[in-house]
């Protein structure tokens, strides 16, 4: 099954092309997956191989803004820089957009404004999609819930999918080959006390993009065949954990969720290390302060960058031990 | 079963206790898996999930020297330096000897000089408890053949098995349950060409022992289900780049393998992570320098040194980019 015929299930078919104002614009906040999503069962939908769960970071992510313009080309403005027609981003995003226009008939200014290092494991590509799902949502009146949206976002970059709402986020991974019970969805928890860090270690683009990271660990890892069994038993017990608010349990489990893909990536050949020097030094630290009795936890995404978890009373203690992190909303902490 | 029903099945139920010469004297050299020792099937036996295979380091290793005395203690010196009684170390040996004379009717000093860093990862105890029984053998004139006595030094230390011969040797892992069938025998490859080089990054003794970090693994990662799976490709594979003298396919495999075994550490909860943030830095340069064409391998026991492979051609190379890196011998090389 191809990306345009899920399009065309959603649309029925009939894709609204006519703008109902005079440009779209929306913000979506990246999200951070504390139980991740790591692997495909369908590379063309981006349908995963297991379900995840994520929260997001409400002041962090993209705004994005279209304008329709006569230029038969798409015009892409990155933080305020233009960016060349050829190259692999903008690539990207154009061939995301001819799913909406199968007949060529519009063009976009589109104007991307991102608070966070883009291509370095801080899901830039999840709230870059999302946001321009919602703005073409926004731009063409296409009055489509967060369930559809979701469905769309997901078919330009899977954890797109969980960019759609604040606080926690799950996304099935659904049994359908054509993904329709694939989407992302809210859960009804919020959790003032709990805080995230950016302990960012190197913001440069990464050398492999988690895209193709995740397709040669599941081509060629022995051990990612158990991964699948590891999610399914993160999954219960965080959610188990958001419920009761047990921290260490959560914080644990998403750590050794994290540390697992990570270890996924070490066992497949040629090998995979996003870990740098600087990474492998902050994991040592946190480990001996939770020897310390702090409880400190970590996770980290496609990129040598770890996001601390950690409770609101024990800000002021791990601001100390890491000066650099920058704590970032969750809820209204 | 017991260590001891071995012992008995060995020797008939009659261990020879009387000395034959004045000292028992004898060294083992140390051994680098290339293919790991990773999970017991019996914890008490020391008889391993999986085959495993090595290549000894001929002029690293440790020579036990052990002589009867009249006191009712055994005394151990290592280097010179006599050790506590209580120390976990002496502990271990004593434990061991024990084995071997029931009625406990003689003790002895035991004087150990090891030229390679102790409990570092670098198979202190494999080298030491393999000398151990050639110098029991030696003492008591047991006239075991290697075969028997890679069986008993097993019951010490699970990879002393291979501490045995030179060159290559294969630990088979053996299905019975008394491991009368898990020994190690040599192969008959030579590999003139072949270097290992170690670095060294920290010598000091590991947090956690490689026998405690290992059954922790099996308890606790799921990840490690699969670890059987991939050493059976792996030591197929490394055999057969053996017998055709394949450098990049021996080289690659038995990195490919080691990483897999550390992966596994890292999924197991709480986690174990031997890597330093050398460690990484050395991982990233060998990879790079692997990108300019050098046929630069590594592998890494339960610690954060490293032991470069490659190929005499290269050894200056190699010894430009690692100038602390200390060449050993192999062969005769």
């Amino acid at each position: 099954m191809k990306k345009s015929d899920v399009v065309n299930t959603i649309f029925h078919n009939d894709i609204p092309h006519i703008p109902q104002r005079e440009k779209g614009l929306a913000f979506a906040p990246t999200n951070i997956a504390l139980c991740k999503y790591w692997g495909k069962r369908d590379t063309e939908l981006h349908l995963p191989v297991t379900s995840s769960l994520s929260i997001a970071l409400p002041d962090k992510g993209t705004m994005t803004t279209l304008r329709l313009h006569d230029q038969p080309i798409d015009h892409v403005v990155v933080n305020d820089q233009a960016l060349s027609p050829e190259s692999a981003f903008v690539k990207r995003l154009v061939e995301f957009l001819d799913l909406f226009r199968p007949e060529k008939k519009w063009y976009v200014q589109i104007d991307i404004h991102i608070n966070i290092p883009i291509a370095a494991g801080l899901a830039s590509s999840a709230s870059g999609f999302a946001s321009l799902v919602l703005a073409l949502n926004n731009l063409f009146g296409w009055e489509l819930s967060h369930h559809y949206l979701s469905i769309l976002a997901r078919l330009g970059s899977g954890s797109a999918a969980r960019s759609f709402w604040l606080g926690f986020v799950e996304w099935h991974a659904g049994v359908q080959p054509d993904g329709m019970d694939s989407y992302a969805e809210p859960l009804d928890i919020e959790w003032p006390q709990l805080c995230v860090g950016l302990l960012t270690i190197d913001a440069s683009e990464k050398i492999i993009s988690s895209r193709e990271a995740m397709q040669h660990t599941v081509n060629s890892s022995v051990l990612y065949g158990n991964w699948p069994k590891k999610v399914i038993q993160d999954l219960a017990i965080i959610k188990q954990a958001l419920k009761v608010k047990n921290f260490p349990l959560l914080g644990g489990t998403a750590e050794s969720n994290a540390l697992t893909m990570h270890a996924t990536m070490l066992s497949s050949w040629p090998p995979i290390c996003y870990f740098l020097p600087e990474t492998i030094a902050a994991m040592h630290r946190i480990w001996a302060l939770r020897r310390d009795k702090l409880e400190l936890y970590f996770t980290e995404d496609a990129g040598p960058n770890l996001k601390l978890l950690f409770l609101k009373e024990d800000f002021d203690h791990v601001s100390a031990q890491f000066p650099r992190m920058e704590k970032v909303s969750v809820f209204d902490s």
